[in-house]
């Protein structure tokens, strides 16, 4: 109950400071399903919720923040620090692009772009918060970040969830295993990954969690080398079904989720859905399914380039 | 109360058919307000609500429907009529746009682009009405279409609506006709119009429905030469505060529902936000503001032209 508690404990924290996100009940991808709309969140993604857990439980030095990130926690934690006061220094990797970039720009926080991939970008934020006495802030391994992607599930409970099995795509595992934590087992959980980066899956075959390597279209919000021990404990006893979908699927699920409902999402945003509709994931009959929509961070003004 | 029990007729009717649009609360905008999300409605729009009940109400003939349409309402009864098993003939003017155009073809409805504006595509449709047999569909001034709007509000009434004043943008007049039948006079409507685009505004001032010039921004969705009678007459008697809103401020809240909430919109979806935003309307203190958000046909394939 320890998790339960925590994740209680976050919601009261960061209640007013996030969006509580809608809802969608849709027929349009094969069957009836609902779909949590996360990319509504501040910054587009559900990271602020760990965010604002963090900023809000810790006590902050008057150094600030330091978080690295693909893009959305970077974003996150740039905008939670700037609600609250707080310096904050964010490390990207190149692949992070310019809708993010752009996004943790805005928020006035100082960022460095670090050629390569997320793992470049972590090792620089660690040596900055040695450095500089900042509090750095994990994208995923880290129980308070955890604690606060937990309140997606929990807050999705509240508004009525009704459903057997609920799917979620995982990078690091922050999001999934805030999921598993609140959920202790009461609904299945699909963990769906990109063929091109799918740590949980490689780290449930090994047995640990192990290095691989991430590419492909979602890689800048998918792309961790390595799952979160946080999460590989909370997934390895048998809480979670693991798949696989192709790049293809997810550009196909983010078509539809436009097509459909006018939603404009990330890679990544539309990665559980493939799941369903590409059939890496197939449902029993009568099974009851959920979607978690969780990023949308695609363009820093699509309305102005589509004039 | 005749309209009160059209509404509810038109909801039993259409309920299976359409999207119940979910609504999102939000502080992003300078206060804490609702917005209905009803972009997220099949073809992008509200005006499904109306075809489906209009064609779900009638008898068709053999020859199938006809629809004149800035875009929106041609692509709802292209699609209703699809689903249906109807023959649809659409015509839209050339400003209907490739997300619009696009989204009729896709349908498998017949479409002829009218050069000039709304009004010359009505004429054509006329013609072919009587030449052929089938049966018009008017895209705002009829009262089954109106009834099939109004469920918007029954709906987000359901949904449990809590404000003293709904914000509505204008064209035609059938969705804000709808929100008026529906509602009796129990909550304050406020009709948001372009400055370019008018034409309630002008009929309030001049007692009557007169023709106006229509350009702009939101000129496809909203560019109504002259208000329907339907929506004067409920109208005219106070029941509503009209406010326009120019250009600019409609691009201004476009911009805002994308960054606050990665809500990509037309310009007709976000007029009506952008009267709260520029201050053409100011609610006095305390009141509780909803905002209804009624379309997002900006481009065929946003996604891809991002990437």
């Amino acid at each position: 109950m320890q998790w339960q508690d925590d994740i209680k404990a976050a919601e009261a924290r960061i209640t007013g400071h996030i969006v509580e996100t809608p809802v969608l009940r849709s027929a349009a991808f094969g069957r009836d399903i609902a779909l949590k709309l996360e990319q509504m969140q501040h910054t587009g993604s559900f990271k602020c919720r760990g965010a604002f857990n963090t900023l809000l439980a810790a006590d902050v030095p008057e150094a600030g923040v330091v978080a690295a990130s693909g893009g959305n926690h970077g974003a996150a934690v740039a905008f939670a620090a700037s609600q609250l006061g707080h310096r904050a220094r964010i490390f990207v990797p190149e692949i992070a692009g310019p809708a993010k970039i752009g996004l943790i720009q805005r928020t006035g926080a100082e960022l460095t772009v670090v050629p390569g991939e997320y793992a470049n970008a972590l090792e620089l934020a660690e040596r900055e918060a040695s450095e500089s006495g900042a509090m750095q802030i994990h994208a995923y391994d880290a129980p308070l970040t955890v604690s606060g992607q937990g309140t997606v599930m929990s807050e999705w409970e509240r508004q009525g969830l009704d459903a057997d099995t609920v799917l979620i795509a995982v990078g690091g595992g922050g999001l999934i295993a805030g999921a598993l934590a609140w959920l202790g087992g009461r609904r299945k959980v699909v963990a769906v990954e990109p063929m091109t980066s799918c740590a949980l899956h490689a780290a449930l075959e090994a047995g640990a969690p192990v290095d691989v390597a991430v590419s492909g279209e979602a890689a800048n919000a998918l792309g961790a080398r390595r799952i979160g021990r946080i999460c590989f404990d909370l997934a390895k006893d048998g809480g979670v079904e693991s798949v696989r979908v192709p790049d293809g699927a997810i550009i196909e699920a983010q078509k539809a989720l436009w097509h459909a409902h006018r939603q404009l999402v990330e890679p990544a945003g539309s990665t559980a859905l493939a799941a369903l509709m590409s059939g890496a994931y197939v449902p029993a009959p009568g099974e009851r399914v959920a979607v978690l929509v969780c990023g949308g961070n695609i363009a820093p003004e699509p309305e102005i380039a589509l004039r």
